[in-house]
């Protein structure tokens, strides 16, 4: 490559041997919204997390795309110093997912799902990959997961995200994984059907006595709940006024959330309420543009400014 | 009174000459919940105001009951030095509500409403209430709301809260009285209803475009924002896995609120933030019992140590 114009080298982690693996989807998403619309946008889980974890670290990508997935889009990754070593292109379509934000921009309805070659990917894991010491499994079957995980060495850090299809379809695989997690990502509706409680302390307590070493329940625009051996934490979204698309929320706080202690050594438990710091303001950037369109427009000097806002808006 | 168990002289305010109204309702409640039920529980938005800013200060408050309304309760109210001056006897019954919450115990259902002698209450400020430096006009008809502050000299802060009725069949009376308020309450689906802003942050830019000087949108479990000169704000709830019932959270966030203000001379804006995070933690020990049942069994040193831990919980 010949620049990587975002993300300056004094901004790179210095001295630290840290190493994030990412697998998941990458899709053309389009998105009806109440303001507006977008056709085939560069999206999917993997994107999102690798696209928003490359202003903290270098992530390793591990995906499948069909023939119809542009060069452009492969630059935009390796801008980004993206290690695409694991993004397979198989014959055939890009998966493809549709859906239509309500009013209230907090639900949506997919409208449309296409896997395309996604259905029948079984990520490998290259060979230099297999050293990572963060892994992130993006939302897919935990039959999935645990494979991939079998490929991973000795991983440091191992946070998974799940959906409501696999707790409903695969539970007992996915009980099966969890003791294996570090951490595991779940919204709020995904902790209930889970754990059956609806109040979300008692889920996600519940949630982490069934193995994760921490657990983070996502509520959308109102945040996010940890819960470790250090207590239970919750962090309110960044409030934004530009909501234009919610789409990669979700996988972009986990971006900033990985990639931030994969680039950071300070000591725990301060690291982990850091780094979902680092997650809510990330993902407040995403859900302020289509796709990738608002993340393609920042840098780390953004996001550690709209870091130091949260936190002053936080004391009291 | 010969003994005021819970607050030790050294917490009330030292020369602080602030003094604290609330003008409200005073209610019994029974109340439905997936956990539990309970009868004529004492109940009202001056009671939970007036009975959680008494950690904080010595409330004054006016309000109406019927003849049915026990020495009981009065006792209750003496025992936390509340100023029941200004507490009126009708003949006939006291206000009477009763609601069933839902599995989530973040919506209900109302099932019954008794006015009685709140229905044709016009409530007097006592001659020696006139001069009350802080003012919270609980929810009411915002003309009851405007005619009440009429009758106070040179309030320094009036906070009011209003509700869904009120906007949509007295919105001329309300839009009148905002400009005259220091601060508004209401909550996310009212900042809707009162603005057409389906996103939160613009929602609580516009009600305060029209007129009060800071906004505070509830958002129940989620926490609130507060929108003011200063900027947005967000606090999330403190996370309880003891909901109980919710009822009267909403203004025991307010009375923590304008009971720490009344309280405390400390420079804003960092002041309306803590006093944010008084209120939380008011309502989060509020909803851990029905009706006043947790509040009588706290003081001001837990309530102390849980905002302790609140604020190391934001802290990132």
């Amino acid at each position: 490559m010949a620049e990587f114009p975002a993300t300056p080298t004094s901004m790179m982690p210095k001295g630290v041997d840290h190493s994030l693996l990412v697998v998941g989807s990458i899709a053309f998403d389009s998105i009806e919204t109440p303001n507006g619309t977008v056709q085939d946008a560069l999206g999917g889980s993997a994107t999102f997390f690798s696209y928003t974890a490359s202003f903290f670290t270098t992530p390793r990508l591990v995906g499948v795309v069909g023939d119809d997935f542009p060069d452009e889009h492969r630059r935009l990754l390796a801008e980004r110093r993206i290690d695409t070593t694991g993004l397979v292109t198989q014959p055939g379509k890009t998966f493809r997912w549709k859906g239509r934000y309500h009013q209230d921009m907090n639900t949506r309805d997919t409208l449309e799902v296409h896997l395309n070659v996604l259905g029948t990917f079984d990520p490998v894991v290259p060979e230099r990959f297999r050293d990572s010491t963060h892994v992130f499994l993006a939302n897919s079957s935990p039959v999935v997961q645990a494979r991939v995980l079998d490929q991973v060495r000795k991983p440091r850090l191992v946070l998974a995200d799940t959906m409501d299809l696999w707790i409903d379809t695969q539970r007992g695989d996915l009980l099966a994984l969890l003791p294996r997690l570090d951490g595991l990502l779940l919204n709020d509706s995904e902790a209930h059907l889970l754990t059956g409680e609806n109040n979300m302390v008692r889920a996600g307590q519940a949630v982490r006595r069934l193995g994760p070493g921490f657990v983070i329940i996502k509520k959308g625009e109102h945040g996010a709940m940890l819960f470790s051996e250090d207590g239970t934490f919750v962090v309110p979204a960044y409030p934004t006024g530009d909501v234009v698309d919610p789409t990669g929320a979700g996988d972009s706080f986990a971006g900033g959330l990985l990639g931030y202690l994969a680039s950071d050594d300070s000591p725990p438990p301060g690291r982990l309420r850091r780094a979902m710091a680092y997650g809510t303001v990330a993902a407040s950037l995403t859900v302020e543009g289509f796709g990738l369109d608002r993340l393609k427009r920042t840098d780390r000097r953004e996001i550690n400014e709209r870091l130091d806002k949260y936190r002053k808006m936080l004391s009291c």
